[in-house]
């Protein structure tokens, strides 16, 4: 069954700016035995996150960069196909870390893998990537354990059409408070307030933030949730209130720079608001995973949340789908299809 | 007894940058009779602080802006010459924000005053500007709130030999912290760590703050105590370690820039370590000054606390000895001496 070779994308350069082909390379080593404990996943699915742009970078940070030479980091969920681990079996459906390939193999226990079984039956496969994997996390732990929205709140999200944001407002809305997204784009704020509910939308590309702000937060901005910086981050502090509390989840806008990050200019809002600024990893939580699936698949299951994937078909594609992310063309999750189930 | 006229430093107009001479106007209207439930203050000690340049812009803030031709506002201390209220009597010493002018005159109870009185056999008067006064409840209860130090951990105050920094990096020994300063100048560093009891002092002027964080903070920093803002609070953020508290209490680097103002480029170190930066204003915690005054006043007493005045002699040299806090000439709380007691 198992091919005799996989297919990777290998991290050939470290890119300068937005990444290039030439920052990739393509390698199909042959696919080995397993020894025991081991397992063979067939990825159907990966995810393609703001974050690896990061991790392509020779820099300290909460994880260690991609080696030259080295897959490419990234999440998916696949199928295993062999298995020398009592953990898994063939035919059981896992997401883990498994890299930009068609095949991951390694100890069922691995480290730095993390497999998990996922339920299809739960939801479909990409939603695990998605609401019910690292953004829904993130956003559902982020915003309950850092952002602590009360009802009557005004959550303001960007990056709201994304994989984060749009589990960012939904679960806020859940919670009783006024939401209100930041997205680039016609497109993407008619599907925040028509398909997801949130309260308003405002698109950066045709118009200020801050007047935008102004008109759909009245009462002021209690909690943002962050996922782009710049421009956006400063233009929301010039509107938070007392006590307000600002989730530092990413920074997309600023990703790609090749000069040095613009730092938040209007931070001194903080002061004279007494409010806070505040970084998280979603992996702080990993023990409190089950809970957060849980509440977020009730919630669909209730009809309640919805979950959206942006998925492009296609292995190959992968160096310039990956770039959609920073050009803001995905509309949802962006999620690389990679085989049939 | 009562001059027939008082002295006064009006605002003239809004500074761009430093304030120059022609930003103020003097004005000597006459002292008239006190009406019922009035006092008159004789103005001994006018406080001079950093957050007086911001007072003295035309924005929002935590304050009203002080309006073209009013008295500046400022602290200051003095003795009551004249009452016509029950709450104080002649010859109390009061504090109280009570301008930059010889005499206040107005309602015991005035809000924006908010005169209180002063045991000068506790402390000398300037000291009620200083460790028992605003910089001292900002640095005690902006550490302690905020900050929430643990004992064993590294706090790092900048601003170290002004009136706030000593505060804080005491205030800090005391509770067990490896203390390091940042300060301008050999005189400044020194003062810091021979007579206040600092573990190290890093010498801005003198080389990179880095190096000197990378030196002094071999095990990083768990708590920043950021009254300067700028470069300085860009290499800190370099040094910070998982769960870093970075209380935002000023940025005396900005307040005169006459571009915009430098926002903290590292910032995404906080979601690296999931680390926080948080403003504080003293006023929040006026309920629980009591408290501070007692702590900081049992601890000069014992001998393991100091406090220290940089006093300047003349009313009339309040404009150039203002600049002087933004020139960082002042080592420890600035302070213009207008009377004898």
């Amino acid at each position: 069954m198992t091919q005799a070779t996989n297919d990777q994308f290998l991290l050939a350069a470290r890119p300068v700016g937005l990444p290039k082909d030439s920052d990739w390379q393509r390698a199909t080593p042959p696919l080995g035995e397993l020894a025991d404990g081991e397992v063979r996943v067939k990825i159907l699915y990966i995810s393609l996150d703001p974050a690896m742009r990061g991790w392509m970078n020779d820099a300290r940070s909460y994880v260690r960069p991609v080696a030259i030479g080295e897959v490419m980091r990234a999440g998916g969920v696949g199928v295993v196909e062999e298995s020398k681990s009592p953990k898994f079996k063939a035919g059981d459906h896992v997401m883990g870390v498994m890299g930009v390939q068609r095949y991951w193999t390694g100890p069922a226990e691995d480290k730095g893998a993390m497999l998990a079984r996922v339920d299809p039956n739960l939801a479909p496969l990409p939603t695990w990537l998605n609401v019910l994997g690292m953004p829904g996390m993130t956003a559902y732990f982020g915003l309950l354990e850092v952002g602590q929205p009360k009802a009557g709140e005004t959550v303001v999200v960007s990056g709201a059409a994304g994989a984060v944001g749009m589990t960012v407002g939904q679960v806020a809305k859940h919670l009783g408070c006024r939401v209100v997204g930041i997205a680039g784009g016609e497109d993407k704020c008619r599907f925040v307030v028509e398909e997801l509910g949130f309260d308003a939308c405002i698109d950066y590309k045709a118009g200020p933030v801050q007047a935008g702000l102004k008109q759909h937060c009245p009462q002021g901005v209690d909690v943002y949730f962050d996922n782009v910086g710049g421009d956006i981050l400063d233009a929301v502090l010039t509107r938070i209130n007392m006590k307000a509390r600002i989730v530092i989840c990413g920074a997309i806008s600023q990703y790609n720079a090749t000069e040095a990050v613009k730092g938040p200019a209007n931070y001194l809002a903080l002061l004279v608001n007494r409010a806070r600024m505040e970084g998280m990893l979603v992996t702080d939580y990993a023990a409190r995973y089950p809970e957060g699936v849980a509440a977020l698949a009730r919630w669909m299951k209730e009809g309640s949340f919805k979950s959206r994937e942006h998925i492009v078909e296609g292995f190959e594609t992968f160096p310039s789908t990956l770039l959609m992310l920073f050009r803001g063309e995905n509309l949802g999750k962006l999620v690389l299809k990679v085989a049939d189930a």
